[in-house]
């Protein structure tokens, strides 16, 4: 059923999947592709990110986003608001930005203070605009396989398991967790791969049994090394989205995936490490759906 | 892994699930909930059907439709264009439709003669007025898990699935075609009620042996009989979405499903039987998201 063995050398080690080497090859890409988008059309692409309240992890995150999208030359606007803000002035903000020529893309950053609703305010922002590819109709159209933005985390894992594996077609993909904003997009981009799919999730009865099935295995869990190596068929491609922060014994910080990496790296064929896996690709495609969105309201281009 | 037994007697017969009568049963329901909405609310739900085009099984089954529309207390309107309508045209019927608080529902019959974008058309009808499901701000509700209208023909496996099963948490689904029709909303459909769900499809290596993994097997392919006694786990709930017509030897037309029937009755728990499984149950959840539409827009209700 697969290619991969089922015996592996003791010495084994799976090859990494760099994916700070690959995000880094993206983002040159990008400024290239927005370069040569400015000469053709004089529009600078534009992307808005709001910020409410005052989650000191979010304000990182959307700094990082913010300075990326700067670097990538395209504009970055910031909108931080206070913990205070209600959702029709939210609505009022996010209708501006539908309306502002100069904001090709718009991200609120999740998640919200309490007494905002979120699914309310990610449906406000213009489908075209929606960079986070979260709003119900982008979810539609890649339930559908029809060209519009999709969420940023399994566009980069999908790009990455392109780049090491090429034509999916046929490949067993099994993945663990089934969020709106990983696991389900995953899957239905993995079927639209012409992969076969399975999603596991709390209610799976043996997930270590399903894992094992894997030719490409992706875990977005949050449940930090929850796959062990016993889990992994030989040779397979694994994808580790989750990442905790953790103390080792000697009281060091250390950031720990979904996966048990020590474990892991001895049975997979290719892995992603963490940190420096999946995470870089996540910003990176947020610059690469900034510019699509751009090329969708510029061009009419619908990728 | 299993509730079901590995080892059958052989005198074993699976049980029939009898979708003609359940679908008697649900229409009878709607019926009443028709009559108590107009009691509440003085208004009638109404249905428009769109038909292009000479196709003479369209034709029947457009017709079936407004019957029994009509034999649940709604309204029933039909609109029948030539094979030469254009698109404009086609458009303009659906934008007036989708403004008439008469309407309640809009369908148009698939297939569309050449020329005729099903995708742009489909998308046209006003989201809360797609009884057929198809369109992708209802795609998006049902991959993020929002209150929607849901394609006919898996909502109706759904129902005769809850109706057998009860509580199917953490039960392994197996879903045989990934189309956008039937096989992806059915995939979602049976994630959101807790399954571990497999999605298999023309490009699957070996189908037998994911199949043979169900607890939950639904197969929609239009591959008549394509699925054999042997790719049944002892005791499966087997749901036949398929219907081909075929002839006897003595030249007989019949119709036959995606299961090869005789084999899967001696080794299935529950098995749909082709015609009378899930054939009738398509229309009758029709008539149901015609109410459920109407509920939508005159009660803001979201079922």
């Amino acid at each position: 059923m697969s290619s991969t063995s089922h015996t592996l050398p003791p010495e084994h080690q799976a090859s990494l999947i760099d994916g700070k080497a690959f995000a880094a090859t993206v983002r040159q890409q990008i400024r290239e592709d927005v370069l040569a988008f400015h000469d053709q059309h004089g529009v600078t692409p534009g992307l808005a990110v709001i910020l409410v309240g005052n989650d000191p992890a979010s304000e990182v995150y959307v700094k990082n986003k913010a300075i990326q999208t700067h670097h990538a030359g395209m504009r970055s606007f910031m909108h931080m608001l206070p913990e205070t803000t209600s959702e029709t002035e939210l609505l009022t903000l996010i209708g501006r930005l539908n309306n502002d020529p100069e904001i090709h893309g718009i991200l609120v950053q999740l998640p919200l203070p309490n007494g905002l609703d979120a699914r309310r305010i990610t449906n406000a922002i213009l489908p075209e605009k929606d960079v986070d590819g979260l709003g119900e109709v982008n979810a539609g159209r890649l339930a559908v396989n029809l060209p519009g933005i999709v969420p940023c985390t399994p566009l980069g894992c999908l790009m990455l398991l392109r780049d090491q594996l090429g034509d999916m077609k046929g490949q067993h993909a099994v993945v663990i967790g089934a969020s709106n904003l990983v696991g389900k997009p995953m899957a239905l981009l993995l079927l639209a791969e012409g992969c076969t799919v399975t999603i596991a999730h709390i209610h799976t009865r043996d997930t270590a049994a399903l894992a094992r099935e894997a030719d490409i295995l992706v875990v977005a869990t949050g449940c930090r090394e929850l796959v062990r190596g016993d889990w992994i068929k030989p040779g397979a491609t694994v994808i580790d989205v989750g990442i905790t922060r953790t103390q080792t014994a000697s009281g060091k910080s250390r950031l720990v995936g979904d996966v048990a990496f020590d474990e892991a790296v001895k049975i997979a064929g290719r892995i992603t490490p963490v940190p420096g896996g999946v995470g870089p690709m996540t910003i990176a495609c947020l610059l690469k759906n900034t510019l699509t969105a751009a090329q969708m309201q510029i061009e009419g281009k619908t990728e």
